[in-house]
């Protein structure tokens, strides 16, 4: 069903999706944040759960809040490596682009989803918030195929942007997802082109039983 | 970088990815098992931490203890939903293909992974497991891609099985694998096609702030 052309191409893409920190002023077409938001919810479920709530962020209040909780919890962070040399590295890195990404999305998992029966959940319930992790990547790559921009943004209190995101107390925050044109593109990872953290051999990462 | 042809059947292969449980007997190329797992590899990590570690199980034990403890977990699940209408459905569903499936794969999140340096994970060390979640989702895609089937079994406990396996204790269990070419193939979900759980309204799932 599908062909060597189109392996080669899905690999190009594997290759060419990048988190995304940096975004042009274009909008996303309505349509198109529409049809990735579709393209997520054919990502695999436990149960087939379908224990994703997307929250789109469009009120200039709430994206102001979320810069300042986020450039705070950034600097709580950055003082995890005061007085070794990553310090000053670590000030150094765009970690979000928050400020400018012309959409923000939040993904939620409804911990008490009813769709899926509970199947699959019994002695790992964490499957709902797997589920919900494949949804935000199907989204990354179905937006890299359209040539839009994500940046998965974790530099945050979950619990607080469930608050202030007013969301059932039920609802576990993902991701915070910031989408746009990104200014450029490249084949490797920002942390990697920064010198922070390389790509390592895989050969350490496979082992047998 | 990618055009609309590719786009068409990039949806189509998130439309046709399934989560297989009826394997063919004909083995998957040892070539094609390494390019999947290359694939994995290039999925997105906090931190470009990759904490991704797979387990190729192929000890005939090893697989013998599996199918042994997904069964018992299998009955125990079975009797959450005794004297309801879904006992004698969810007893009809075949949910693993352990003893059959050519390729056997665990994949674990070493919680203490070194690369990435802490980065993105002060306030939600889970993104360490969510990239897990997206590696297999993306070795999920490049199998589909080649004809490949894989079915995620998560009826099991997480910590037996680290140890039936003996890995570290600070490796997390994140998915069981059953990798081989389908029987079959489809364009929703099996659990859909047997009556357990349809595909629900995306609007529904779908909020604004």
């Amino acid at each position: 069903m599908f062909d060597a052309v189109f392996a080669e191409r899905f690999e190009a893409l594997l290759r060419w999706r990048r988190d995304v920190r940096h975004f042009d002023a274009r909008a996303v077409a309505e349509e198109d944040m529409r049809a990735l938001l579709a393209c997520a919810a054919l990502a695999p479920s436990v149960g087939n759960a379908q224990p994703w709530r997307f929250v789109r962020l469009r009120s200039p209040g709430i994206r102001e809040a979320l810069v300042a909780h986020v450039d705070g919890q950034n600097a709580l962070a950055a003082a995890r490596y005061a007085g070794s040399d990553q310090h000053a590295h670590y000030l150094s890195l765009k970690l979000h682009g928050l400020r400018e990404a012309p959409e923000l999305l939040a993904v939620f998992c409804d911990e008490r989803a009813e769709a899926g029966h509970g199947l699959g959940l019994a002695t790992m319930p964490e499957m709902l918030r797997y589920s919900c992790a494949t949804a935000v990547h199907t989204l990354w790559l179905a937006a890299r195929v359209n040539g839009i921009g994500l940046g998965w943004v974790s530099i945050l209190d979950p619990q607080a942007l469930g608050a202030l995101l007013d969301v059932p107390a039920h609802w576990s925050l993902i991701a915070l997802l910031c989408l746009g044109y990104p200014s450029e593109h490249a084949d490797s990872p920002e942390l990697e082109r920064r010198g922070w953290q390389a790509r390592e051999p895989l050969a350490d990462r496979i082992f047998e039983r």
